[in-house]
């Protein structure tokens, strides 16, 4: 009875939205479309579509990020849908409920959708195991696993810049093995068509292992820059390294920040990506990332259209051209 | 002019929820049936109804209880009101306001519903006195002395199960002499006609007092439970007890534990209850408490109806068969 | 292109709300004149309004105020707009990300209008000036600058007593120097034409400068009430005093507590207001607080009214007559 893929149901709809790993490309270009028909809505000055009116999403957080948590609440309100925030650490653990008896009584009370941010691989996978058919998992990152409505909404800038991925270099720049966001970056750009990935860091924070997610790896930036149309910044998380790995935000910076001098190696028109929030002068040069090169707070405004178009799709709602509702 | 129960209005119609002590059947039955209406109409995928909206919800939490707030949270969302969360310790006392001015503050920004809870036996009580007429109060938890919706649900539970209240017996186990959930659901039993209440505990936490609420009490749970139809497993509160009334977890569990075994004395049909969360092998056992006899997931569910219920009915809102608003 | 007054559009409009200081009496006008038909549309029990239906509105709070939170957050509701509360300190800090970053990102997410509260003046006006087009800001309180929100409802509440301004005495009394709300007071009280307005407190909280606004400085209670129509009594607030500055509570009380017996001295007809939390036997005497001449509770009911007011004009929203949108 447990489906290979959980993500998918059994007509090979989104169901949960786990990872971009095991999605097939027409689901990732599903995501991409629906996004494109809600920012369109959004920009005509109706921010606001009917397609989640009534239905309950509980923001499931056991690690405090206030940036994703507001980008799903602010997705969750323009769906009309109503959304209950959940600090789990602060919370139920006090009377020593198990997870598995906390999400049972949140399933009971009918709620119809579970954000999931969590400090561990796997969780979010985990919990859509234990719920019944009734709820929805959206994994909102989980420790170095997976963050996929990140990469999907990195996968919607590039394809409004660029139309295609078929024809395009891409590299990811930094903290490769440590990221969640790399991993999911990684597996949508080569689903979704892009012929050469590539990643560029120092030899500590990028494992071989990588070579078989069918990257290319560089530990020159000036080399891996070379030729590429798009640049995806990673954001430098010492909170996630061991002491050892990481040389000194000054030396990094001489290394692998990303200036407007070592993109003059990039194309013309190359663009350039970042997660937020920015490091400046760390992984990133402000003179990038407030230049014309910088797409970086339109990934913020499409995160929102992402982030609403998975939510309507795993459960089941697709919005109209207009973004209106159709079941 | 202070009426002799300030839960009921001159007519005799609801007007707070404070305690199910003092109430009349007829008020009771009414909750279970506005209860019954609105869970239908959950149960046809329409959960939200707009019998409240644009009303102003205070939760107005003293001790902090997530569980408990989350539920009359969703129960407001589910009405369509407006819900604001106040957790008091951390903010008005902070500037030595005094509890009243806070009070007499919210009613004049035209506030319609205080659901409290506090710490205190008598809080809730006390709130209503000092608000004016233009200001419902619903307590959710005070002291030692009441959480009626929560005896409420119970009530629910047992009633979609078993149909009658006259022709049964139940059983309330554990700590029954510190339970704000055991003193209102006895007078819930009481007042709905059952014949044969039943509490079972050891000595130090079963005061004689008891015996004056008309309930009979048993120290040996095997003797307790014979024949019983319902079993009211209580929640072990170990924060509330002094250090020396309690054996310890392993030996309560050997005591007074629920587990299947012990069970077999009790009526076939019997069906357990748990206000949550569980202390798996404390007051409980697993095998019990994910049984088929097990209603508690059903409770959770329910809890959610009969808290729409009470908060619907002091607002003088009776919804019709259909769940929709008729005033 | 930065104009001179950013408050105002180029037709004159309120574009944002930062303080009373600047704005003209017809602005001022137009603001109690929205409250007015927004309060009447709250009496009649619909108190909820369209207005901003769909609008997301951020509460930008850097300094914590659950009382000023919540009264903007109850204006917003009743606007039907979307609210998103930000405690700064706890978020975005703890990432590193600096304050223009996260606005940005704010803004980037499509969200309408900055609710801003922060220790120090001209943070409001500061974040003005670096926001693009489509975000209004409304200052909730910066520093010792303005909080003009509440300098407004107290001119409102005036208004609804008295009818006109041009022919009034009215006296601030208490710690001038530091009170970010007398400061909106007294230019409120000046631009709508009041001719006597009076400050009375200690000369250690009353800076000579005060003259230059056009007030006059009193330092005897009794003298500074002589026939006065208004009395608008400040809040003690210790915490913004340095030690030596301040007599006890019990000195201060005698010298500049509002007593029946002071309020003698005073016309016949005088109200008095407070902008609350009251300190009870500090600033204020209960018997008065409580009494007939006290309008302090009217004013947090005109609170709701005013912000409402406020949110609106800056959205380029008008209420009609009876509270309904018109564009």
């Amino acid at each position: 009875m447990k489906r290979n893929n959980i993500q998918l149901d059994d007509q090979g709809r989104l169901r949960h939205f786990l990872s971009v790993e095991g999605l097939p490309r027409t689901t990732l270009t599903e995501i991409l479309d629906t996004a494109e028909s809600l920012a369109s809505a959004a920009s005509q000055n109706v921010k606001k579509v009917p397609l989640l009116r009534g239905k309950t999403i509980v923001n499931l957080f056991f690690e405090p990020s206030t940036r994703t948590r507001t980008t799903f609440e602010l997705a969750a309100k323009r769906l009309s849908a109503d959304s209950l925030n959940m600090n789990i650490s602060a919370s139920s653990t006090s009377k020593g409920e198990s997870l598995l008896d906390m999400l049972h009584n949140l399933e009971a009370m009918q709620c119809d959708m579970f954000v999931v941010r969590h400090a561990e691989s796997g969780a979010a996978n985990f919990i859509a195991r234990n719920v019944g058919d009734s709820i929805a998992v959206v994994n909102a990152g989980d420790g170095r696993h997976a963050h996929p409505t990140q990469a999907m909404l990195d996968m919607f800038t590039i394809r409004r810049h660029k139309g295609e991925f078929h024809n395009l270099r891409v590299a990811i720049v930094g903290d490769v093995g440590h990221s969640r966001v790399a991993r999911s970056q990684i597996h949508a750009l080569t689903t979704l068509g892009v012929p050469e990935v590539r990643v560029i860091g120092p030899k500590t924070l990028i494992p071989e292992s990588l070579r078989g997610l069918g990257v290319h790896i560089y530990h020159d930036l000036d080399e891996g820059l070379d030729g590429v149309d798009v640049v995806l910044v990673l954001r430098l998380q010492n909170e996630r390294m061991g002491a050892a790995l990481l040389p000194s935000e000054r030396e990094y910076f001489h290394l692998y920040g990303i200036t407007a001098e070592r993109l003059e190696r990039a194309a013309d028109d190359a663009i350039v990506l970042h997660p937020g929030p920015i490091n400046r002068g760390v992984e990133i040069d402000s003179e990038v990332a407030d230049g014309e090169r910088s797409v970086i707070l339109e990934q913020v405004t499409h995160g929102i259209a992402v982030r609403m178009a998975a939510m309507s799709l795993v459960m089941g709602q697709h919005p109209g051209k207009d973004g209106e509702a159709r079941a």
